[in-house]
């Protein structure tokens, strides 16, 4: 199995925000961006493991700027690492209004896929490469990311994990 | 402005699981999932502040058993903790079969809501009394999430976190 | 096969009402309320029955308070009542506006439901125990409600319901 | 005002039966052909008006064919009598099967609607003409239907309505 | 194979122009009005052909009046002309304010249609017979309008139509 | 007004086929497609524009391989060529199976935009620059398609278009 690079499975998805995507105050919904943002990253995810793809779990989001009914949303979803049968993409959104004057990066999210094969069984995934620098950082930090999610799943003590440990000191 | 409990916002959804909401293997997309959490803690939240609320941030969820097809999906979502504009909801996702033959306990979510008033700032919401044993431990505990939020959001070192740090030691 | 309580198929359903659900003056349209009502009262006839349910008939329903853009409304469904192979579901709307300060009991209807088994002929469903005064009424008052839906189907002759024909004396 | 004929009203909704239309045995839900009889009875009824239209109440309606998936199903709707500032419409439901070598008459429904005007509230409407005799039937039954409907909204006692009483002697 | 005439297969749909269907400026969105006019034309070419059937082409479309939230659009269907194992349909779409007081005729389209047996090959289709004036201008442009679409599509050289050649002299 | 390259508006689109998208044998229903472009291009158009834009026609489409459910359709939509307050856009697009392991060019097609200015009436655009081998033959072929849909809009006599009248010699 040939290692992969994040650019081999990129996935860009745009989509305008419909009235129906709201809240009453005109704002997309939070839940309604992490369904885009789960479409976007399952798509990657398959494109790098050539395999159907599950969502085994989403990292925690935050909402900061409001996104208007109108705008345009562009998710930039990219593989940060491969882990045996399971891969962690990385979710960029950037917003821009109706007139595509104005353009704000506003969120960013961790979603982990699990591959399957025929079966339905989690099937092994190829390896990426990171090729510059930011790809670089995500994948080394991947690792203490997927710790974290370990940690807060109650599937890994704690004191195991000596990067987060040492954030605490 | 009066303290309200856990009970005086509770809200119940319940949801059929639709051929649209599913992947290309007939299971609820991780993404479907989230988004009906967000509804039901959404309007959990207004019920605890009498004011509209907006998505804050949403913590890390795991997906474990695969949601089918037909399945009747049911979110349970209580406010655990109020802090001072901001409420934390927690959701709790219960599943049955077609024949409701079958139910499993298959999610649970944290997702935090800001009130705002008619300006659209933030605005004071009621304290929570918790009442049951769950309750109280949840509502414990929503204050070392909220630290761990803060942390992943870069907005509190972590050394800041008496309780997060003893966990690491 | 033992008889059931009305608490043992309660099912609550909770939907905000968004955009797409309203007619051209910001109402939620009559048809899509009876749509979340038979999603769940056939989820609670399913509960009832432990088998696939379909809607065999849809009683009356009058539309009096506008339910706006925003709001959020909240579906009780109970079994009223189980006749061999049919149940009637009882369905109680309530209505809260965006800030939940105003509630308003908005709408009641009564959807039969018929049990279906895997071959998708009709099969026995448990009796219905009533245990509240409330579910005490409602149980009697099912069987004149199945006369009126007989003689209104044209299955019975009206002079065959005492109790209805007593009605117009 | 000029008094109109049923005909000037008629309008056709046809609709393909989608997946997400459908319960779990693949048939098209009781509720989701009630929200297509709402859509095409209230184009008809502001047709007849020329005014923004609210459904007021739904008659019971009963299913009996299960209609699959891929089948084409068309509402014909049509105002049987006009009675001041309120109009009752009746909706005939043909399906046909996805290759149109097979087709039924599945349902039929009476929905009443209120014409609005600009300040939303009730204003009058034209009176109906009926030409052929199944319209000229229609509209001398409708005035059963709305005794009948006001004495099940309460609105009535069922003695004040000879023709009914009539019935049940 | 009796030949069928156009009013044998004459599809209506109508439809409510709903927020969602909208542009950030409140009017139908071209997609959609095309995705209308690919469901009613695709039934009616199933009507023609007693035959799953798939789109083949769409001519070109203008978009001319805006068409707004709350308008009812109605689209009618009709065979032109069938070619051997494909039929092209003319849509004709009719707009009408939410009080019907303003009625306009706004767009129309050509849509071409394969008729395909259960194996899923094209399958051959019942002759057309024009009736009207208008169905016989229709049924005679077809041809011409076919000569067009496989030039356009590179499958016929443009000096092989002694018809539209005649157009550029 | 500067003018712009067609990398400055590329809109990238990235759906994923649902069942609700797709007709009786589990295609992508074209008109459902036709949808997706009039979006990619639109946001394209106005990225391009600066200004809301409106679909004002869809060149002449044709369909040929079809596009499962599960499939990834992705959309790539780049300017081709600006007129005054007009812009064609040309939208390709590549499917690919729900495991990424078959990829297919399955369809292009070319929308037209108009941009509007606050008073909805339109705008003047900024000219296209193209760069590549490819943009630069979209770009002079764009005067050709333009001549045509004048032409088959009725709006230009055949005749007048030199390029066009040799075609058909």
């Amino acid at each position: 199995m040939e290692p992969k690079r994040p650019k081999d499975s990129l996935t860009i998805m745009t989509e305008m925000v419909m009235p129906n995507d709201t809240n009453p105050i005109g704002n997309l919904m939070g839940g309604n961006l992490m369904k885009w943002m789960d479409v976007a990253s399952g798509i990657c995810a398959r494109r790098h493991s050539n395999a159907v793809c599950v969502t085994a779990s989403v990292d925690s989001v935050s909402f900061s700027n409001p996104i208007k009914v109108g705008d345009a949303v562009t998710l930039v979803a990219k593989v940060t690492r491969a882990f045996n049968t399971s891969m962690e993409v990385h979710i960029q959104v950037h917003t821009e209004n109706a007139t595509a004057t104005e353009k704000v990066e506003s969120n960013e999210a961790f979603f982990t896929f699990v591959a399957l094969d025929r079966y339905l069984k989690p099937t092994k995934v190829p390896e990426l490469t990171p090729e510059t620098d930011k790809e670089k950082e995500l994948f080394d930090a991947a690792k203490r990311r997927r710790e974290l999610r370990l940690i807060l799943a109650g599937r890994m003590a704690p004191d195991q994990s000596p990067e987060l440990k040492a954030l605490f000191k």
